[in-house]
């Protein structure tokens, strides 16, 4: 396999974006990404598409080409394939540039994410948010999305001692990191108080334990790590990309504490870095719920199991700690646009491996990890990019 | 990257299967190409997965990881992805599954296409039909998927003098075809009277220049070709895996009577196998409606542009003809489970590489080409399949 490095990044701000269109948004990140890889749009070879609503919100379905047209690039014909995997549909997109570029059938590569969920009913979002868990054996009997992470957060409290609280710093943490990314959906700070106070979703959820529904973009530039230093003066490779699953519905398995797929993706990850947790310095991980970011922490191997809670209550993993988690914001306050937020993720470690996340900037930050959950964690996705030299 | 070939095939029967769910015929075509592998299940490192319609009709987003669940797999954790291109999908599947395998992330991966779409009102048959065009440019005006593909052919008419008859003698040679193939949609021969006489979808074309819906599955297993002899007697290589792409909209086009989606496909594929068209004996095209069959074999070069009318009035294509032309029925009278058409376009060309085909064998064949369309031709995917030695 060739080596892969990011050429360039874009994304447009994450939020309420009512005034702008689908179009427009797709159209600011990828631009972005083009210019910071400094390519011109002749230059591409092949597009990949993180989306997972535009079929159910807009009954559009075969949108990657269209997002070419969108952006005047139809007239290179280009292959554009759109990949859908949940919440993880915008690192899926990145795993199968990666291995477009990895094979060597194209260098340069573009992978985008863009979804517009503000604009529908709170029913269709509550639908699409839904449609990601099993529709047979979970929606149908009234379960929701924030129920079944309820689930696994009241059984992790059982098994761990795990605290209201601790949940809650991990949203109180989001947004003071999101408070210095000027992309970000929310840039308030939240007190534990308030987020302990806030309207119940799924008990013991609240509403500021789940990410938002949010409208943005995100694009990321691949191509061979041997041509990245003609697009940039800080390359970035991709040590490992892999996608690992467990059962759609929770009932299925081993345990409810435990994202199987989390756990095997990031050994898989480990492995084909030839690196490990502690050598991670920032670290983007899925906050879609409050709880996931504890389990997820865990399951990546950061912590043993069971420890995450009152590691996020220590502070242990804020801005400037080794690893500094969800520098972004994280999906909590950065914003969810589903299938945005995988490629997002690896807008910020880029940033940051590049010394380009200005007020939130880690310190030689040179190994990042992302993690992108579909669902309840049916989908993982784990990617580890290291800065070059 | 690395030679990729095709180590199992396997189908369910398409059409109206209103006695059997989505999971079983996926499990069926799944287990078949297992079976045809001589591989269990636990040695398949990962799946790929094409689905139009599970979101827009079924709620069910995120539904790679559930077919692994419906199989059984789910307890393998292996990467699952689902690609969507309309009506491209499965074929866009088999390219990512191919580009996995090339580039040495994987050895054995399964690539499926399942669908299930006789069981929904004719109102979101429609819907998920037409989401494959432009909506916002084509379908809030009242086109429709077969309004679309109407313009086309009546301009194909104009220019080239292609008649009512030609068009309907597509539909002939497909139903002749299928009468051959046990697991066709439609098994009943049709006279070019019938064809003519059908009632008016889109003028100039009738019911019967369209491809039903139907319900279907269909995988193949992939995996390097040096492996190939361990699995199979009759190993088949994929000499080329080629996608392209064209606007959305066809007032965008260039010229409506070329689809310069599969013209780019083609070329880049012949290019990549070194081989001509000349030197296909097996050709699955996409004849989602039979104007599209005569584009297709135009721009895929296997006869001057104007041309394609004529050629299967004649009889140029029918079965055992130097290229045979959809051996299998085609979309027309095989059956069109939309995301399972690509895949099963190279089921259909394993078999008859293999010798295989049984009544409908092509004495012979070791060169065949699989063409399959998203929409009006936004996305084209073209495969090259050779029977080694």
């Amino acid at each position: 396999m060739r080596e892969v490095a990011v050429l360039g990044v874009g994304m447009t701000r994450f939020g309420e974006l009512g005034d702008r269109s689908f179009r427009e948004i797709g159209i600011e990140a990828g631009f972005q990404a083009l210019v910071d890889a400094k390519l011109s749009s002749h230059e591409l070879e092949a597009f990949y598409l993180g989306n997972m609503a535009s079929g159910s919100l807009l009954d559009q379905e075969h949108i990657a080409p269209l997002i070419l047209d969108y952006a005047g690039l139809s007239p290179h014909h280009f292959p554009a394939v759109r990949v859908e995997g949940g919440g993880a549909s915008g690192a899926l997109a990145l795993h199968q540039g990666y291995l477009d570029v990895a094979s060597g059938a194209h260098d340069v590569v573009v992978v985008g994410g863009a979804e517009k969920l503000t604009d529908v009913s709170d029913y269709d979002a509550a639908r699409i948010t839904n449609s990601t868990a099993d529709h047979e054996w979970e929606i149908v009997f009234g379960a929701t999305l924030p129920g079944l992470w309820a689930l696994m957060a009241r059984r992790h409290m059982y098994e761990f001692g795990t605290t209201r609280d601790q949940m809650a710093s991990v949203a109180v943490q989001a947004h003071e990191n999101a408070s210095r990314n000027p992309n970000a959906h929310f840039r308030n700070r939240l007190s534990l108080q308030a987020v302990r106070d806030a309207t119940p979703v799924a008990e013991p959820l609240g509403v500021f334990d789940c990410a938002p529904v949010s409208d943005g973009a995100a694009a990321v530039v691949l191509g061979p790590l041997e041509i990245a230093r003609q697009h940039t003066d800080t390359p970035v490779r991709i040590l490992a990309s892999q996608v690992a699953t467990d059962t759609m519905a929770l009932q299925h398995r081993r345990e409810l504490t435990t994202l199987d797929s989390t756990r095997l993706a990031a050994e898989r990850s480990f492995a084909q870095a030839k690196r490990a947790p502690k050598d991670v310095d920032v670290a983007e991980v899925d906050d879609c719920y409050t709880i996931s970011a504890i389990l997820s922490m865990e399951d990546l191997g950061f912590v043993d199991k069971g420890r995450g809670g009152p590691m996020f209550a220590d502070g242990a993993w804020t801005l400037g700690s080794h690893p500094t988690v969800n520098s972004s914001g994280g999906l909590k306050a950065q914003g969810r646009p589903f299938g945005a937020v995988g490629v997002a993720q690896v807008v910020e470690l880029v940033r940051q491996l590049s010394g380009e996340a200005k007020d939130r900037q880690v310190s030689g930050a040179r190994l990042g990890l992302a993690q992108n959950l579909g669902g309840t964690g049916a989908t993982s996705v784990v990617h580890l990019l290291e800065r070059v030299n």
